[in-house]
C-alpha cells in the first residue's frame, strides 16, 4: 500500500513532485449551459437547475435573517464556544495582517503611499457534502469582515446549524440556499436574489472549480486554482512516528485524492511511522477513505537535510510539517510551501481550525506562486502619490527624459506645461 | 469628438462605466497550436516562430552578458541618469513594502506568523512597438529582485539600448531575444535555453494577452488580466484645464483603445479642457492616435462631489487624477482605483515613470478585484505556526470539537494522541 523511496537522485525529484493530472476543460460545455441559464433566467434557473442537479426544490434563493437565527441557535453550545474560540484566534491573526499606511517622502515634495480598500463584494461558496464545512466560513468570512468588504454573500446546500451559527457571527450580509455550478454563476453574473460579486472564494467539487475558472474567465476574480488537498512531513529520528501517523491520517481522510508525503533522514522513522498507519487506521469512521489515499502516498528515505529541504522546495505542499530538531531553522530554508507546522505539538489541525492561520490554501505545486487566503486576498492595495510644485521640479527633467525615450511627448508635455 | 454627458441619473453610470468588449478566446486555436510547437521543438520551435511571425532570424536564443553590456552601454548618458533617479526612487517605495515579521502569540503557546519569500523563477515580457518600454523593465524587475526572486528572466523583441540598461542595473538574470506568444509559451513551458517560470508578468499586444491567459489555465501564475490602458480625471473649480487636457492626451497617446474620461462638477472646467485639448493636440507626434482614442472618451457633468465619487468607484480606473480641492479627503472615499494622482502638480506620467509607485495597474474595472503589481506580486506570504505542548491543550477540545462535528476523526485524533 506505501510507496517507498530510498535515496533518490536529483533527477528523480520532478516524479515525486508529480500530482495526478488535474482534469483540463472537459466540464466546459456543461458550465458554459448553467452560466447561460443563469444569465437568461436569473433566479428562476437556480430553482430549475437545483431540482434538476439535486433534486432539492427552494422557493425563496435567501435566508431570511429569522431561518439564519433559528437554524444557529440549534447548534449544539458546546461547538458553539469552540467555534468562539477559533473566531477570535482567526480574527486576531488576520487582523495583525492590516496594512499600516505609511507616507513615504520619495524625494523632497514627492510623497507616495498604499492604501488597503476592501473588495465591495465578494463571495463565498461552502460545499454540502459529507463534511460541513462551518470552518471554511470562518476562514474566509473573518478577513472578509476585516477587510471591510461590503456585501459577503454565501451560498451554500449545506444546512448543518454550525454553518448558520458561523455564518451569522461573521456578520454575512446575504445567505443563499444554492450551491454548484449554478451558485457560482449566480455569484459571477448576479441574479434577482444574488448580487454579483467581484471575487469568489470557497471549495468544491469538479463543478464548482471549473465554473470558478470559467468565472474568471469572464472577470470575477477567484481565490485561487483548486486541487486535492495535500501533506508533507519532514521528519528527522526526534520526530514521533504515532504523531506523523496521525497527521498523515488526517490528510488522507479528506478525499481519495488527498496527497501524503513523508520525507525523513531516518528509514527507522519510516518504517515505525508506516506500523502507526496501519494500526491507527482501522478504528477511522472515514478509513475507506483514507485507505485509497494512502495509496497515493510516498515514503522518501533521504541522505542528508540538504536533500530533504530541496526535494520539499520542490514539491511546494500545502501544508507542511516540520518534525524535528530546530524546525525554525529548518523553516527559514523553505522557499515553496502554503503553510508551515513546527515540532512535535503542532498537528495540521491546528491550523486547519482554531489556531488562527487560514486553512485555504494552495495545493497542486502552486505554493510555488501563489500565498494561501489572507487578509490581502479580500483587499485592493490601491497606491497614492501627492507631488508640489517643488516635486515636480526635482523629477520634472528624469520624466521628461524617459517619456521622450519612449516616443510619449504628451507624457513628457504633461509636466512641461505645469513647469512652465 | 467628444462626447459630452450632462448629470446622469443613477441607472446610467452603468453605461458610463463600460469598457469596450474583450474578445473571449477568438485566438485560443493559433495560441494552442504556438504552445504544442513550443513543447515540441523547444528552442528550435521559438526560432521557427520568429521567423514566421516576424520574419526575424535568431541563432542563439538568449543574448550573453557581453552582449547586454555592449547594448546597454550605448545608452544616452543623459538617459541613463534619468533612468537611474526612476530606479532609486522605484526601489525605495517597493522596499517599504517589505513584510515585517511578527510572531503572534494568539493564545499561551500557541505562535503564529507570516513570512514573504520570493517567487523562484518568474518571468517579464517586454514588446516590441512603437514604445520602447524600459520603464516597464524597471517596474517589474526591480521589484523581482527585492522580492528575492532567484531566476528573472526578460523575453523582449526590442532592441533599444534603454532596455539593456534597466536590465543590467535590475540584476536581470537571462534575457531572451523573443517575443509574442512564443517568449509566453517558453516561459510557461520552459525550452532548453529558458527556464520555465511560476509567474509572468508584463504587457502585451492581443496575442501576448491571449498567450497569458491560455499560460494561466495551464498553471503558471500572471501578473493580472489585460486591457486597454485608461484614465479618469476629476476635476472641480479650482483645477486646470491645461493640466487635464495635458493628462488626458497623455492617456490618450497611448493607442487607439486607450479609455479617458473627465468627471467634473464645473460645466467651465469641461468646457476649457475641450478647447484646451484641441490646442495641445495638434503638436503631438501621436496625434492621430490620440485623436481615435478621444473618440471614445466621455466628459461627464455631475451635480456635486458625492455623485462624482459613487461614478468614479463604480468606473474603477486604472489611473484617476484627484485635480480639486482637498484631494486626500476626496482619496479618503475613493474604493477602486489601481493608483491615484492627488492635486495640480501630480501627472499620472509621474507615476509612470519616476515617483516610485508602480505603473502595471489594473485596467477595464478590474480595479474593483485587483491590486497593482506591488512587491506583494512577487512574493508568497507563507504562514507558519508552533505550538507548544502547553498551548495544544488550550486549544485541544476546540480543535477536536470542530473536527468531530465536521466528522473529521482523523483531525480529531491528531490532537488526541499528542495529548494522552
Amino acid at each position: 500500500m506505501f510507496t517507498q523511496i530510498q535515496f533518490p537522485s536529483r533527477s528523480e525529484y520532478a516524479s515525486i513532485c508529480e500530482r495526478p493530472a488535474l482534469e483540463q476543460g472537459t466540464l466546459d460545455t456543461l458550465i458554459a449551459d448553467v452560466f447561460t441559464q443563469v444569465k437568461k433566467s436569473g433566479d428562476q434557473a437556480l430553482r430549475d437547475l437545483t431540482i434538476s442537479f439535486e433534486k432539492r426544490e427552494i422557493t425563496d434563493i435567501l435566508y431570511t435573517t429569522e431561518e439564519i437565527n433559528l437554524k444557529s441557535a440549534q447548534t449544539d453550545p458546546t461547538l458553539q464556544k469552540a467555534i468562539d474560540q477559533a473566531y477570535a484566534n482567526i480574527y486576531a491573526f488576520h487582523e495583525a495582517q492590516k496594512l499600516v499606511t505609511t507616507k513615504i517622502e520619495i524625494n523632497p515634495g514627492v510623497f507616495c503611499w498604499q492604501k488597503a480598500t476592501g473588495i465591495d463584494k465578494v463571495g463565498i461558496y461552502i460545499p454540502g457534502g459529507t463534511a460541513p464545512l462551518f470552518s471554511t466560513v470562518l476562514m474566509l468570512a473573518i478577513p472578509a469582515r476585516i477587510a471591510g468588504c461590503l456585501e459577503v454573500v454565501l451560498c451554500t446546500p449545506a444546512v448543518h446549524p454550525a454553518i448558520f451559527y458561523a455564518a451569522k457571527i461573521c456578520g454575512i450580509t446575504k445567505m443563499a440556499k444554492i450551491g454548484g455550478s449554478q451558485a457560482v454563476a449566480a455569484l459571477s453574473l448576479g441574479t434577482e436574489s444574488i448580487p454579483a460579486v467581484y471575487k469568489i472564494f470557497g471549495p468544491g467539487n469538479q463543478y464548482v472549480t471549473a465554473a470558478k475558472m470559467y468565472a474568471n474567465r469572464l472577470g470575477t476574480a477567484i481565490d485561487m486554482p483548486a486541487g486535492p488537498s495535500e501533506l508533507a512531513v519532514y521528519a528527522d529520528s526526534t520526530a514521533i512516528p504515532a504523531y506523523i501517523a496521525s497527521d498523515l491520517l488526517s490528510q488522507a481522510e479528506h478525499g481519495i485524492d488527498s496527497q501524503v508525503i513523508l520525507v525523513s533522514t531516518s528509514a527507522e522513522i519510516i518504517s515505525e511511522t508506516i506500523i502507526e498507519i496501519t494500526s491507527q487506521l482501522i478504528s477511522l469512521p472515514r478509513k475507506e477513505m483514507a485507505e485509497k489515499a494512502l495509496a497515493n502516498s510516498k515514503f522518501v528515505l533521504v541522505a542528508n537535510e540538504k536533500d530533504a529541504i530541496d526535494l520539499l522546495n520542490e514539491y511546494a505542499a500545502e501544508h507542511l510539517i516540520l518534525a524535528c530538531d530546530k524546525a525554525e531553522d529548518f523553516a527559514d530554508e523553505i522557499r515553496n510551501a502554503g503553510s508551515i507546522f513546527l515540532g512535535n505539538y503542532t498537528p495540521e489541525s491546528a491550523g486547519d481550525y482554531a489556531s488562527g492561520t487560514n486553512h485555504t490554501l494552495p495545493t497542486n505545486g502552486f505554493a510555488r506562486a501563489y500565498s494561501g487566503v489572507n487578509l490581502d486576498s479580500f483587499t485592493k492595495k490601491i497606491t497614492l502619490q501627492s507631488i508640489s510644485k517643488q516635486g515636480l521640479e526635482q523629477l520634472g527633467n528624469t520624466i521628461i527624459d524617459m517619456a521622450e525615450a519612449e516616443s510619449l511627448q504628451a507624457h513628457a508635455n504633461a509636466v512641461k506645461i505645469r513647469l512652465n
